[in-house]
């Protein structure tokens, strides 16, 4: 019996910075009803879901960014979203700006299966961007200066009859963070992202670059651990800054086999067979007996780049 | 000033299990000749490029299979190769099978700079394929058969005004080969490969199938590493086998910037700026600011899959 998960890749236009919470959220359910109409039984929402992408504002008391962060998920502005879910019999991915009771910031993602029930937390890793005001940017990309690195590393949960694991935006960019879910056995990843369609850095680059980036990095991780991998965007004109479309959902083959068109609110929905991932983890990717270990040891033992002499 | 390497990809088309050495270098130094006319002062040539891929035949008493391998590099078949290239100006890379001195098989490649001087050698990690008979397949694959997993790691040589990498094969469809070299500050990554244009254990998947992932992993790793990335194949078909093409080069940026058509010996010519690489890993993928190697440990700590509970 194939195990099929029909997931849909809600993208989301943008949020303005005056858009309240309970604004989103009822823009989120929209999307849901339209997933669950499709026949969708797991929804994936983008990074900061419930806010603008506030990492491009410099505020030079850090704590005032606090008005962005959610101190419990569920809280009272997404329940409706986590009730909703439960009573259509779907799972739930959502990207948010953590902060702990004892007060650490993250950026975050919950896994919630089809009954309701938190089954994962991400907090990430590969954190771009720069901690000080850069005036050499043509806009500021803030999120070391917002967010500690993930401390829960990139774990991977047995529900809704798979092997789920999650990253977020830029992890998507590092060939680690597909490997060590890969390791253990994932069959889908979940990743929401903020990307701007402007390089900060090399304002020529273009969008149509940006997004060769994003595909190229997505299917180079699907294929090579073999896993599904659901991508979706906050897009759109956010406070007058672009961020790229790009929703899109790959195969374990490395196929893009859907993609949303577009920067609006939108769903993609696509019926995907977790045994599709079997024949590549069996055979070319099967990493016991292919992996040589005794020869990866600058990945972990460096993190800079050492030249030979 | 731009430091360019003007390198030949120089692919070759099938060698005849009947095709002696003195023949096939002989056709390697048309090669050299051509990509010296068009301006190259580097050329590569593929994996196993002096002889069949003969991994495909099944010999009950693997001795037998030692016909295939070199003693010493250069040697008298291939010193002609060697002198020519030096009398040029002319940096080189070949790959050949490896019996050393002391009894041990490798499938390895050399790096020789523009005085003829050997500065590198590379034993390829990631043998793909079988080591016994194995009667499912369209085909035999027995790399695992006749050589040993390479022992020397994926060492950068500092030569020819740059940062060189060899790999081989299958070793390019690995993240772990591009960012042990990554890790390094590489600039050019120089690889052979013997691809069979059908999958043994799925013959239904077709050629275009197989040069997507050819590209879709060297796309990748260049990108993911900033790095330069050519990619030599012995192709056509051999004694029955058909062997794919797909001799390529690829940017820093992740781009194919050339791509030979056909399965015929060839070169592919192009002048290859190494400062192109600076961009990329001083932003994006500048590993010292970005990498976070306390979430990595299962790519060093575990070999194959273990999924949770």
């Amino acid at each position: 019996m194939p195990r099929i998960v029909t997931v849909a890749a809600a993208q989301m236009g943008p949020i303005q910075k005056a858009d309240d919470r309970a604004s989103v959220v009822s823009r989120m359910l929209a999307l849901m009803e339209m997933a669950h109409a499709r026949g969708a039984d797991f929804i994936v929402y983008p990074e900061l879901a419930l806010t603008t992408f506030f990492p491009r504002w410099h505020y030079e008391d850090r704590a005032e960014a606090d008005i962005w962060f959610e101190r419990d998920m569920p809280n009272a502005a997404t329940k409706p979203l986590f009730d909703r879910a439960r009573a259509l019999g779907m799972g739930l991915s959502l990207g948010y700006a953590e902060l702990t009771p004892d007060g650490h910031h993250f950026n975050s993602s919950v896994l919630v299966d089809r009954e309701g029930k938190l089954v994962g937390l991400y907090r990430k890793i590969h954190l771009p961007g720069h901690v000080e005001f850069d005036p050499e940017r043509t806009h500021q990309h803030l999120e070391k200066r917002y967010f500690e690195p993930g401390d829960l590393g990139f774990p991977v949960w047995r529900t809704m009859g798979g092997l789920f694991g999650m990253c977020i935006c830029n992890d998507r960019r590092w060939p680690e963070t597909y490997r060590e879910m890969g390791l253990q056995g994932v069959e889908m990843i979940v990743l929401g992202f903020n990307t701007p369609s402007v390089n900060s850095q090399r304002a020529a680059e273009g969008l149509e670059e940006r997004l060769f980036h994003h595909r190229l990095s997505l299917q180079a991780g699907a294929y090579q651990n073999a896993t599904w991998v659901v991508a979706v965007a906050k897009a759109g004109v956010e406070d007058g800054h672009h961020l790229m479309g790009g929703t899109l959902i790959v195969d374990p083959d490395g196929h893009i086999v859907a993609e949303l068109p577009g920067e609006d609110d939108g769903v993609l929905v696509h019926a995907c067979d977790l045994d599709a991932t079997r024949f590549g983890k069996e055979t070319i990717f099967d990493f016991k007996r292919h992996r040589r270990i005794e020869h990866y040891g600058r990945i972990t033992s460096q993190v800079g780049v050492i030249e030979p002499a």
